[in-house]
């Protein structure tokens, strides 16, 4: 069976990559599966273990870390959240093509790990866009507000980093660019 | 009718937008034509005039330019290049997409005169790889091939001035992007 492929959708926090994601995740051709995080932040209302998130104490996390048993992990607003590297080759290796929907720091920790990751890079229009989105769905103080403005404002530069970058504009265009790069790389490993 | 979309192809010389184009332009979904570029260069061996350019002296160039007959235009190594203004509106009238491939230079121009031209800036998978593909394909001397370096290397510098970034690491997946783009603007059209 060919291998499935490891797809990274990242950039900065507010881009939208969640609205682009449910775009195109439906789509039978790209032949999607998700990898579970784990994380130490508290389950939201209706979330469950093992399906929206491995939760998981510090403690754990950290071992884990210390194992090697994470592709990609970060602290984010004083939480762990990271990337089960046991979990990602389970499900390739069933010839799934993983999506991962993380975080800057953690995306650029699975291109050194993972040199043929298909890594796909969100921009905002603008610097102001990305602001107005941050502020216009948020319902938190304005000092993680300011935390999360210099976030973006840093990740923007790791830019170079990534093998394709798609624009915001338009998040049904974005999601058929994502959709386009996808099915040629699967065309590509088809043809090896 | 609808009117056609002004779609703009460009990147620094030896990017291998002729390449990209060969891929997609013959798709009829895309409705695509060319605007017949004016310039006074001499005709190449099989070049036909009203076909491939509208061949012209420099006196007659420089007379449609003060008279504002031109969408964009741009001297390089000697020569004058430029758009009639004249024939691009027709063609849109006529309901066709008008692909333009020009200069960086130029592809400004007519984003200042055409806000809703669909930009398109293809880019080098890296600035050695460009020098590689100038190299390459170049019969010229050392000292054209430096101009055309140094030329390129400014050129990437106008990325921002771009609403699409496209990446030519492998050309079948830039023209599949192109592709997307332009029609994802068709039915925006429609919509509209």
């Amino acid at each position: 069976m060919q291998r499935g492929l490891l797809i990274i959708l990242s950039g900065p926090s507010g881009v939208g990559k969640g609205t682009i994601r449910k775009y195109f995740e439906t789509d039978e051709r790209l032949n999607l599966t998700y990898s579970t995080s784990m994380t130490t932040r508290k389950p939201r209302a209706g979330e469950v273990d093992g399906r929206d998130y491995f939760f998981s104490t510090r403690e754990d996390f950290e071992k884990a870390i210390q194992e090697g048993g994470l592709l990609e992990w970060a602290e984010f607003v004083g939480n762990y959240y990271g990337t089960p590297l046991k979990e990602v080759n389970r499900l390739r290796d069933e010839g799934k093509n993983v999506l991962l929907e993380i975080e800057v720091q953690g995306a650029i920790q699975v291109q050194e790990k993972c040199p043929d990751a298909i890594s796909i890079f969100i921009i905002p229009p603008s610097m102001e866009e990305l602001e107005r989105r941050i502020r216009g769905r948020s319902t938190e103080p304005e000092e993680i507000i300011q935390q999360r403005l210099a976030k973006a404002s840093n990740e923007m530069k790791m830019v170079s980093q990534y093998k394709y970058i798609v624009c915001n504009d338009d998040p049904k265009l974005a999601a058929e660019l994502i959709k386009t790069i996808i099915l040629r790389h699967v065309e590509l490993e088809e043809n090896k």
